[in-house]
């Protein structure tokens, strides 16, 4: 289908610059960017009231734990995990993972979101979910210890190739954190992603307490670790990052590692928050995570930019610009993800974006249009989302409404895993 | 116009119970609330998808400050004013204030906000608003010295002689801060507080910088300052509250003073984080405010709620429960601006209500409908917001929208403004 957006204002990603431009999006690509408009296209739509820009990329989640959303006190990350998350993920199937899923990217899309990195189990069930609602992502298979015979991982294998030629997903490895793993294991998937060219997932140094067992059991930090295993000569994405030294900053800026910051769940789980102007000022490339709507309890990348902003203004050596935080929410998650030409709106770049009502009371009036997408956005300013050159979301509505059904399946789904 | 909601979840604020009930609302009052249907009613409103409670209070705000909406760069309090905001202030009209308020209005009614407090200059016009959208307020001209002849105290007096009888608008005395008063000045204030029966409306120890000009000045806290001056024998809403000494609160207590938390605002401009669990901790009353739109850049007090739960974890002597944030935003609101009967639903209590949306994909599953309501809803999910008994947003629409040309005129009076 050929889409094109007329006389929209234009946040590109290359610049700062707001433009006026019509977009003319041939099949899944962005075609033209500029003032001509004699184009053949299948769908007009009006960018009069909106700004566009690329859509949102969220670097670190577990889509399906929304069937978790809300559930158990709030606590601490290892408590959380122990006493409520791992008992029921320990009887998880696949359709749990499925609705869990589905219900996630209504949320996702809704949101603003075209492009994510999952970790987790049964994760068939969340790239069907992604195939079914157009959504790019980055699919990984939670590898920890023990694993009989290497099943996980070859797991995870047969499924990056039975997705190898796939347009929107991507799979990785997915060793899930050093207290979870051992040198063997972290070396052995390492070896994998050599031999299959396999980016990684991981999460590090999420709290005190995670550095602390590793110094006890390795000598070394949680990245020294990793390191040592060889997972970083692998395009790696590193989630939390809220503990790192400097020997560890200097390790992830020369194995070029991203490093995804979750200000909400790492606040909400008391784990600390990181200083993000510290590895910007590093040139380490840094990007959002909602992290699971577990510990969340949304799935928005505006309301952890909102979080993230507000909150480095104490907690961080700088404050972020607004330029940085939209990088970090679009184009450096695309990077870190490996996506090639994703996260810019662009000639020959992928037809990934948002078209944001900026014409609305909340927008008004327009002193500072980065400013304005920063601070006073609601999410549901977002009206139409494009993915990949389909319209997922249009006038903030979807295609074919499917949402009445997901919601009541995950709610059963979600009754009959307790029952389990 | 008597209505009839039907067969909703409901959190009175009485306690922290779900229940599922019928509410009867006769004129501007709750009548009945329980299993009973068998009313005569105007409007009958299905509540099965809804969760009912009450209207959220932002204890404080400066509504006609959207004009100013992410105007100049991000910085500190006093650079902020003294660069930006004061400049323009000097040269504001009264049309400038009508529809600057109007356009606050339209934001805060859509999310979910039914009663507010309010500090600025052009106080009628702000009245007027509040008048047309139908919206609950306390409104105090913001006082300051110079005032020759006292001009600004008998503006604030002949406001309130004229809204005394009002159902909607309470008018409050409004000492703008020990920054820009004095020892006489206050005194004189709260003398006229006295004699006319009138609440104060202040802002108090929002920065460090306030506290230590104050001690140079006066040899005492800002807290102290005002006690002195007799300001706390009125009943008195205290803004932002960062930086108390044991003394302070100490004061505050005694003299049943509320401290409204702003945390968007305090930490956008650098100023801090209250300590909440402190003062609650303490038996003071504490409530939730967004500040004005333009050190925020929203009026949601669901954005207050999350971020001040969020940050409280690390910045807060205990985290904060679910059900304390759920008062902050109502019936302490309530209970700070001296609204009878507000803040709670209740037989014989005003209607002030919101309807959520709980049904949808972000309320899934129904762990837990507390945790949901802090973390997990988003402004949109409100679609019924009732105040004093008359439906003002009804199905996530205004009753005869004007937005349209309310933002349009706002607009081009903030072009104006700055032409001046």
């Amino acid at each position: 289908m050929n889409i094109l957006i007329k006389n929209t204002q234009l946040l590109t990603m290359e610049d700062e610059e707001i433009k006026t431009a019509n977009i003319y999006i041939e099949d899944d690509k962005i075609s033209y960017i500029g003032s001509r408009e004699d184009f053949k296209s299948d769908r007009v739509i009006d960018g009069k009231n909106f700004l566009t820009m690329p859509g949102f990329v969220n670097a670190h989640t577990h889509v399906a734990m929304t069937l978790f959303r809300n559930y158990g006190p709030e606590t601490d990350l290892m408590t959380w995990l122990n006493d409520y998350i791992w008992p029921l993920e320990d009887k998880l199937k696949a359709e749990d993972v499925y609705y869990g899923s589905k219900l996630a990217l209504l949320e996702m899309i809704k949101a603003g979101t075209t492009s994510f990195a999952d970790m987790y189990f049964f994760c068939e069930e969340t790239a069907k979910a992604c195939k079914e609602m157009n959504i790019r992502s980055q699919i990984s298979r939670g590898l920890a210890i023990p694993d009989h015979g290497f099943s996980k991982i070859k797991e995870n294998i047969d499924l990056a190739n039975k997705y190898r030629e796939d347009k929107l997903i991507d799979i990785g490895l997915g060793p899930h954190a050093v207290y979870t793993s051992d040198l063997d294991y972290l070396k052995k998937i390492s070896d994998y992603a050599q031999e299959y060219k396999l980016p990684i997932h991981i999460h590090l140094s999420e709290t005190k307490k995670e550095n602390e067992d590793c110094y006890k059991n390795y000598k070394m930090s949680p990245t020294e670790l990793f390191d040592k295993a060889g997972i970083f000569k692998n395009r790696t994405i590193a989630a939390h990052g809220v503990y790192l030294s400097d020997n560890d900053l200097d390790i992830i800026k020369e194995n070029n590692v991203s490093v995804v910051h979750n200000p909400s769940s790492n606040l909400k789980l008391s784990s600390g928050f990181l200083d993000l102007a510290r590895l910007i000022d590093k040139g380490i490339n840094v990007c959002l995570g909602t992290d699971s709507a577990s510990s969340n309890n949304k799935l928005s990348i505006l309301r952890e930019m909102e979080v993230s902003m507000l909150v480095s203004k104490l907690y961080s050596s700088r404050p972020i610009s607004y330029i940085e935080m939209l990088q970090m929410a679009t184009v450096n998650g695309a990077k870190a993800l490996g996506f090639d030409k994703v996260g810019m709106i662009k000639e020959s770049y992928k037809a990934d974006l948002i078209m944001i009502d900026i014409n609305n009371e909340n927008h008004t009036p327009h002193n500072d249009i980065l400013s304005s997408l920063c601070f006073s956005t609601y999410e549901s300013d977002i009206k139409n989302v494009i993915i990949g050159g389909n319209i997922v979301y249009r006038d903030g509505k979807f295609n074919n409404d499917d949402s009445e059904n997901i919601i009541l399946k995950t709610k059963r789904q979600f009754e009959d895993l307790k029952a389990r």
